[in-house]
């Protein structure tokens, strides 16, 4: 792409409407844009990045044996009426009257729907187990919408749910969804831990929290880098995180670490909460009536976006994880109007989209302090710099967002420097 | 995949609640199911189709130089004021009134919200022109929901503006866009005609509709078969469809053609009407504010599934063309009880999903009969059948959905022959 014809907005100033870094930097680099309190456009660059998150979990879950399917927003209030939800869940679920009358829920999440589904199309344990998923817009009207995407009122989130004909094959099933969880968040580049949690509003038995680490996050835990144990800090302890208490492992007895965290990812043992409510029942072997026994898995795609900057940036700009970078590479003319110089950049743009990287070319007439700037903000990884200066010495410039390591190059030795870098 | 494990629900009777043939043989084959009057769910074997389309539409879009981004579906009341269509829309758009008592429709179209976001971020010539464009849920609430997904009231849109400093560059992107459509339509196997048309509730100076030719379709067209000349009937042709007028090509003076079809794209010249409406303007070359020249270019994802199933049937069922297949290819073996039929037919399907082929393995324990059934309708282009007999003849036999042809060949001749017909 060449930065002359993108549609990426890039902003000078921090934006007075942002606290955190990761909201900071979303608006700075163009990656997405306020409508309205919670509700945000993704623009181009931030688009790219978010289908990336949402191809890795894709792969993830179709390994584990997970089934993609599309459910509606629009959901019958009939439907949370026969688990009691339309009530519970109150002014968080957003609702539509249409035009006969009928209320529909837009959905917060998908329990119902999929078990109402489920019930009518599986009938024997021998249909059993079966993992759904869906990655889809979500509604929540929050009362405290904030921190851009990390909070917002419509946002993408993958929601999956396993049925199973007993516990066993729902532990089975709750195991294969944690590791897939655990290979997500490895790839998309986060220092994250698992955590034993609550079930709030989707309920059930037992649950457990994906954190990516981040001082900015909403959430507080402790956690034993010697034996894996994590537990979640009490609700005093976030509100007060100056008053953090030792914590003492309970298997290894050495001091636990604190750390505040951004959950991106939530794994419920639902057990029959929704299948027995919903009589959403199969028969097993003996030919008698069980309920389902379900599990539910979700992941917060665009939050994922943000908790990864939150993890990933510097006074600068943002440092994106290789594997969700909306570009491998930016290659930088340094002066357009110089004609080695536009040439030079040209034709390794052109290489290197020949070779199938996804490569920025900043081929703007700026200055080059205006150049690094901006290449620091949107933060791809390598850069890679053409200057009347290297030309004269026939050296490429490679830069690296992270670390500052420098290589000059050769055009040849530059090529296969990039493909071993990305 | 495996039948065995696949989330794959078909139906031997036709639904009585389906009257047309897309909408009765997306039921069976498993491709969608009804949660609520125009809302509908994909599961997997539709999506497969969904997610195919859309990438058509993506690869086409984007080498026509648009660019990708997501928009909400919640849209603030005062932008749509802005443009007086809050009232004009009416009861079509849904309503959400929010904890804080601020009204949102929710988005049966997206030309406020683009243009809202572009006057914030374009404001020069030398930012123009821009085509933005997503894949997107809308919501419209119809008076008769029918027809399925053919004409709901969910439904997954890709709707696209350009943005134009001028009419000439308005006509130059009218023009790519008409040709992305042109690519897109043909590559989904369509046979279609562009069709000049009025403008309805988008609105503009000039309009055109891409028609999937169907006897099903509700719009109504004459087409020269000899010069491309096209034109729509008027309404009360349509109403009666039995009192076909002759029509004779106002330029080449041949009788026309008449069919009814599908509108699967529309594509816009918008003009100023909403540019000048919202005070979207930038600054021209002798520095005079000037509202955008926009266009506006839409196309029904989810319809188009539909649309493919009523050109490509037959009594049997769907007969998918090969781009939007769900699988590529079908393994049948007859009998699984049978131990070489069955680890034959296991040895295959490992063979082609280790050459990338998207094969889909009917391993169930099911009669001959129900198999070839099920493999009918649910469409895929090549059948591969391993039976008791052909084994014993050291034969495999492939067999076309489309035509009924049938190759009886060994198994090195058979995965080549694969290879070239898929």
């Amino acid at each position: 792409m060449r930065q002359t014809q993108a549609f990426m907005p890039t902003m000078k100033e921090i934006p007075s409407e942002a606290q955190i870094v990761s909201h900071q930097l979303m608006l700075r680099a163009g990656l997405i844009r306020k409508l309205a309190s919670g509700v945000y456009e993704f623009l181009p660059l931030g688009y790219i990045v978010l289908k990336k998150v949402e191809q890795i979990i894709r792969a993830e879950m179709n390994a584990a044996g997970a089934q993609e399917l599309l459910l509606p927003a629009l959901q019958p209030r009939e439907l949370w009426e026969e688990t009691g939800r339309w009530e519970i869940y109150g002014a968080e679920m957003m609702k539509v009257i249409d035009r006969n009358k009928r209320y529909f829920g837009l959905g917060p999440t998908h329990e119902e729907v999929i078990t109402d589904l489920v019930r009518q199309e599986v009938k024997s344990y021998r249909q059993l187990p079966v993992i759904l998923y869906q990655f889809q817009t979500k509604f929540r009207d929050e009362i405290r919408p904030r921190f851009g995407i990390m909070r917002g009122r419509e946002f993408i989130m993958k929601d999956g749910y396993s049925f199973d004909k007993d516990e066993a094959g729902l532990n089975i099933n709750y195991q294969k969804m944690a590791q897939a969880y655990k290979n997500i968040f490895t790839r998309c580049g986060f220092d994250f831990r698992m955590v034993q949690a609550g079930s709030g509003n989707i309920g059930g038995n037992l649950s457990h929290e994906f954190m990516a680490l981040a001082n900015t996050g909403e959430e507080a835990i402790y956690y034993c880098d010697a034996c894996q144990v994590t537990l979640k800090a009490k609700e005093s302890e976030e509100a007060q995180p100056a008053t953090v208490e030792k914590q003492i492992c309970s298997k290894c007895q050495k001091e636990m670490q604190y750390s505040r965290g951004i959950e991106v990812g939530h794994t419920f043992n639902l057990g029959t909460k929704y299948s027995a409510k919903m009589k959403a029942t199969f028969l097993d072997e003996k030919g008698e009536s069980k309920p389902y026994i379900m599990g539910c898995y979700g992941i917060g795609v665009s939050r994922i976006v943000a908790a990864a900057i939150e993890q990933s940036h510097d006074d600068h700009g943002i440092i994106w994880p290789r594997q969700i970078s909306p570009y491998q590479v930016i290659v930088l003319p340094l002066d357009v109007t110089n004609e080695p110089v536009k040439v030079g950049a040209e034709d390794l743009y052109t290489a290197l989209k020949n070779k199938g990287v996804e490569v920025l070319l900043d081929d703007r007439d700026e200055r080059a302090g205006v150049k690094f700037k901006d290449a620091d903000l949107i933060g791809i990884p390598v850069k890679v710099i053409i200057s009347a200066r290297g030309l004269a010495e026939s050296r490429i410039e490679i830069k690296l967002r992270k670390t500052g390591e420098v290589f000059k190059l050769n055009t040849e030795e530059a090529l296969s420097k990039i493909k071993e870098l990305i």
